[in-house]
């Protein structure tokens, strides 16, 4: 017999993404659909959204209407609202914008970070001061997300050494948190403890999150590897949005929903209602037009429907 | 900071259910076609195949020629063959067959009993005794999988004492071992925690397995609870065989690809090739001509691929 019970924190923050990871490949949505997307968001309970890309436009036409959907944040008191830029240009536009948390994106893996910000990791985190002084200047946060941080599509896996001392320079650069992102949704449980082990010893004392795709089936066992660990910060999206379970390469973050009803049965709390999520889910997949990964949300949501008859 | 590390066993044993499990909601598919996916199956490395069940073949027409399949297992020595049965008339099947090694199903909800089995979950726990001397007397073994250990379709949750006394009563009535089944696929890592620890509580000296589908996102998560808590007898299928992403509620096993993949990241030996898994997944897709659900095969199978950029 093994006397095993999980050790989870007692309350886990999460941090919703469908607005901006979710939403930046998919065709440019109206205005109003964008936002009755988000106030479905907010009625879930989540306390944190990610909630555009202050970016180029034709990078990301998706998300191109950035400061319209800033100017109506007046509207969620209580939300703890923050943008993803791509370098200072991006960190102005944002604060102008009334958005002063920032992400703020490093690829761990130079080819990545040359292919995704036409820079090098090395030129990358050489913004971090500047961009760490705009947010705070305005009253506000970075978070460093150390993009490819296990895997890069380009340059295979990252050396574990090279992701802590990005971390390492991130912090030391000025940045308030740190995210650790699965870009490209390979890691699996051990290989996230282990980089957590290493980023959180380079780094005493700075919060560490945790960004993870569900592209390989173990996005959510590496949620629960993370939470296990200690992680009280983690990104996800509603109905997994972000990807296309037909497309190869292109899924999306973890589920949101099915993040918090597992959490819910281990006793974390979230502050998020498992029904609105769903809700949320149903009015993000009206406005892509296409279904939405999350298996929980396919299966109807009901964690315990009348279903079809099976052996076992 | 947090000092957590992964605790897991050295060594975890994978049944491939595949045949059974996967193939039997499936239309009849040609012997020859079985037989290709059983010899692909055999040469991923996997030690315990549930081959077949010996059932009704008006109930399940897909498992139908169980005697031919049986007929030529004597091609793969050195694979632990095991099958499942219903009764006690399908235990004579079986043993006569030459597949001594059974698994009988018991469901402990009363309602999925009486709905899978035309009988309550006391009847079903009655012939225990008798499908045990068949397999013993055959020198073979009896599992006793408790279906809707967590959750039935029609009864909601199933109490955790009444899971534990069903499994208890196995034991007692010759059952060899006991396979905790989550036949909708329901179950969350705290609840398989708790589950496990009460069985096993319950049951002294009898190895408990899971038995999980990934029906709401959570498969993988559950099989890390479970493989922490000290289980190493795990049911999975090749390419999460056993459903459609299409249909809700009949989803498949947990894929044996993605259990391999993250076990052998935290240096849990399988036996299994992941390469080889993989390869078994397309001769089965081909078999069953549809896509298959596990999301690491429909990614391309390869943990870091070249694939497009994405910002994190």
């Amino acid at each position: 017999m093994n006397d095993f019970d999980l050790v989870l924190p007692a309350a886990v923050d999460v941090r919703e993404v469908g607005m901006r990871d979710g939403l930046q490949l998919e065709d440019p949505l109206p205005l109003a659909d964008k936002l009755a997307m988000l106030e479905a968001i907010v009625a879930t309970g989540v306390r944190r959204v990610e909630v555009t890309s202050f970016v180029s436009p034709k990078a990301v036409p998706a998300l191109a209407d950035a400061d319209q959907v800033a100017a109506e944040l007046h509207r969620f008191p209580g939300v703890h609202f923050s943008a993803l830029v791509a370098n200072p240009r991006g960190a102005v536009r944002a604060v102008d914008a009334g958005v002063p948390h920032l992400e703020y994106v490093v690829s761990a893996a130079d080819s990545h970070s040359r292919a995704n910000a036409g820079r090098g990791t090395a030129e990358a985190l050489a913004a971090v001061g500047e961009i760490a002084a705009l947010a705070h200047g305005a009253g506000g946060s970075l978070e460093v997300v150390v993009a490819t941080a296990w895997d890069c599509p380009f340059d295979g896996r990252t050396p574990l050494t090279r992701t802590v001392d990005v971390a390492r320079a991130a912090v030391t650069g000025g940045a308030d948190a740190l995210c650790l992102g699965d870009t490209i949704g390979t890691t699996t449980p051990g290989r996230v403890v282990r980089l957590l082990d290493a980023v959180r010893r380079a780094c005493p004392g700075t919060p560490v999150g945790v960004h993870f795709h569900d592209t390989r089936g173990t996005g959510q066992a590496n949620a629960l590897a993370a939470v296990q660990a200690g992680v009280t910060q983690l990104d996800a999206s509603v109905g997994g949005l972000g990807g296309c379970p037909f497309a190869p390469g292109a899924s999306g973050n973890i589920a949101t929903e099915e993040l918090v009803w597992w959490l819910a049965d281990a006793e974390v709390d979230t502050g998020i209602e498992l029904a609105a999520v769903l809700a949320a889910a149903a009015v993000t997949e009206r406005a892509v037009g296409h279904p939405l990964p999350s298996s929980l949300y396919r299966a109807g949501g009901a964690p315990v429907p009348r279903g079809p008859v099976r052996p076992s």
